[in-house]
């Protein structure tokens, strides 16, 4: 009979949960940090799950990933020197590449099964980023990496997996860690991190929000909806000494003389509905007040 | 123990669900068209369910509602004859009633179960909008309605359940249905209708968009994200002789004057949020070919 | 489209649950003590569900209640007085009062509401069983009423929902209860409990067992599948005095002497089938050396 | 978190489904036949799961596959020469070459996969069974192998996979089949086949059963509760002639004299719980007129 019985299940609370139907899983293994699962969805294709969190699927990894790097990288002078923390796929990578004037492109990750995984099943994501001459990877943790590095970025693209209390992944969305990233940083660069989804965790969304400004004194969230997430997807992008955002009539020359290959999301009408949000969920981001700290984190609901 | 147990589960296609924790269910009745299902979602508060689809939350129905209503409202001259197909929770009446142009709004749903279970207990959508003097009330078949009524309107609004195979709601997504509906519309009048989720039935939504296309000449597709609905909603403006829409830089303003009453999600930003569509969406849109006819009509997956 | 929608999802622990399709809910309340739950399931038609946990269906009520009330009374020398705790659908109370010998039946549960209901919505189940003149009806706590009362009982059946930690039902399954029960019974006489699933939490139908062995003396644990519990049921029954529970080839012959009425579920081999426990099984619970008590009770695990 | 995000879900019928977490995934594939998963579940532990359904879980395989092979083994007359068809885990062929009589086992399976599975991942299934020197396996469709073989045996044990029409299993169960075996049988000797779930496809259960009636002359039906089948199961045993079942009472005696090594499940007290069927259950097997044919073929709903 035809009901789907292979099934990832994902919980946005003890009182939702939307459920996938997988159609084969090619890879499942518990590391020392998480579970990584690689199994191919009837809808997206296949797509990597993290402690049961989707991670990235095939079919639309490119929203994610344009979303999260191209409007910061367009609004900085010529940036040069970039850092990323997460983004074991290897596509935050392969669209940071894509920038002509990045030289190099130093890539932290805390699971090398992830980027063993990545490297042996996804190249659809990395296309080769690993083994371009720019790419420097490590292997280890985030945070040490930054409190103990003495080199300085234009960028830094923060790609972690959500804030969680019982993963470490938290502190890495605090104002204490966004204090030591900000000295790692030069005069009129950046940083931008994912936000976690204003559908599903909205005061994570505004309180990272809030964080960011309240450490860089200024903070441009935007959103963009992506369907393996099912739902808004949130970003923050913070710019030291407070260079504005590229407008949306820029966009599309911008992306045009910076950036090599194609995009398939990112252009200047998507930046527009990425950078317009709507009135209700506007408000939330202008009143919040509070900030996320090593002593009192925001977390996710589930 | 802590795990729900009443669930409403939502499947968009067999091989993937959406899954809402029901703390009470207060009316649950098989009329003649359809089951009529009024529960307490533990996220969303009271909501409206017909034949397993969210009809719309106690908590986030105005977002569905301004946005079906006031961006074509608001871009015609003087609205003042309105005509609501569907819409038996009284909320789209109730934003149409705002304008303040509208002098009569013929509402006309199938259901009158749905119209009483509102009365009785949805009084946050209708608001009192059926006791509105300029209200006037049919229950019946809205195709026949249209086909057989000698009445003409500045505009008409299609708040309809999805296009599906088995019930007859399909046709009123057909190029046939808009052809009679067209001469039913005063020129420099529009039309504006739901177009389902472009999350999970982007073909359904950007057919209605070619359909509305094809037949009035112009179309307006524009999206706004709906928690209940949990993902991007998708609608569809046509204005007859071709007039064009409303631009951001002007909602505001237009919104003070013609508008009685608060809006909580339609303004400015959100109407550039809603009519700048992503890159690939805009590409499918611009690229669809396919109309829907009563022989062949576009249907809901699940 | 054909999937269904409306759902109970029963829980048996966090890594399994059993769903079934509800096509009406007919009465839906929370009380001071519990959520009450009437709905039409799709398997089974009109199921009482009493937090989440679905208590018993019309279409199999009788298999629980014939196996909960007869082999204990037909073991039993013309028991004349039967205490009933709990039972709120009146089908035990059905069942005992088919025993000839029967004079009174005093019947002790703690939420009016779940009578209520079953006045109005269950009449398959009680069958007039709350008019018999032999019926003595009272709304209150079990426990209290054992304790306070000053009557003596040929027979006392413990119709109760599963002993769980955030109700008060766990009590009422412990060392304390069941000696405080052996004084309101006569030499002689009996008493019986549900005791949960041996499918789901055996550990708890084990130390229930065992409980009433170190109490009473004597226990008769039994088995019997029941569709809508979705496994195996245990009852234990134990006789003051340590008479014997009736054998299989006698019991056909006292049905008929001693039942007015026809008993769809209970006769000579099926209690063959239910005394006669699995050797897996039956080794459990006879190393079973845990016994309940209010300081360290049993629950169940969901 | 802890809610469980990967699970196995069962349907019994689109109105029902039990739901199991997965904490891994061993092996997953398509083969010409069907899709294989070897997973880990939570409640169970190692599970082969085929299209979907649970086949055996290490922690239960034994009340299946002793209940399958013993009852007939032990009620016929020093058996020695035994065919398996299906049986891919090799766990009934285990339990057949414990019978001391046997000096030869041909088992029949279609997929070399499933059988590379079990050698590769379920030593606790075959124990090396497959390599016993009785043992012969043959890859092959069990239908064929029956119809061409010259072969004539004492008794015949159908392990086989649910009937269902987009199978080609539904054929194993049918009138034809059972007359083309029966001939392949020797006079005293025996079948005895899986007969799907008295809880979920009785009346396959009970038209199997009738089915053997008619083609044998006799029937014994029987049935035994499996965790993992989340319900009861049903078997059916003839033999060829008339020969009667093993009665309880001897079967620990014959137990201890003819096989080597421990069982866990079976024995005299589990024998009469199988055997025993309730009063229901026992009414719908006896009336059963229908019988399977090719033309007309019993499935499962689901």
């Amino acid at each position: 009979m035809s009901y789907n019985w292979s099934w990832h299940i994902e919980w946005q609370t003890p009182y939702e949960f939307h459920a996938h139907g997988i159609t084969n899983v090619f890879f499942d293994k518990q590391t020392d940090f998480q579970r990584i699962m690689l199994a191919n969805l009837h809808r997206f294709g296949k797509t990597l799950i993290i402690d049961g969190k989707i991670q990235s699927s095939v079919e639309d990894e490119y929203i994610y990933h344009e979303s999260l790097v191209h409007p910061l990288l367009l609004s900085l002078n010529e940036p040069k020197e970039v850092l990323i923390l997460g983004g074991g796929e290897g596509a935050t990578l392969r669209e940071v590449l894509k920038h002509r004037y990045v030289r190099k492109a130093v890539m932290v990750d805390i699971d090398s099964t992830v980027i063993d995984v990545a490297r042996n099943y996804m190249k659809e994501w990395h296309a080769g980023a690993f083994e371009d001459p720019r790419t420097e990877l490590v292997i280890g943790d985030g945070y040490d990496y930054v409190k103990k590095s003495s080199e300085v970025f234009d960028a830094v693209v923060l790609d972690l997996t959500d804030p969680m209390r019982e993963s470490t992944s938290y502190k890495l969305y605090t104002k204490e860690f966004y204090e030591i990233l900000s000295s790692k940083v030069r005069d009129g660069g950046g940083i931008v991190t994912q936000a976690t989804s204003p559908s599903f965790s909205l005061e994570v969304f505004s309180v990272i929000n809030n964080t960011c400004r309240v450490v860089f004194g200024n903070s441009h969230p935007y959103i963009t909806y992506i369907p393996a997430f099912d739902g808004l997807w949130g970003f923050v992008a913070s710019i030291k000494g407070g260079g504005s955002i590229i407008k949306s009539e820029k966009v599309d020359e911008e992306v045009k003389e910076r950036i090599v290959g194609e995009l398939k999301h990112y252009d200047g009408p998507t930046h527009a509905s990425m950078f317009n949000i709507p009135k209700g969920l506007r408000r939330i981001l202008n009143f919040e007040k509070k900030v996320s700290t090593e002593s009192n984190p925001v977390v996710v609901p589930a």
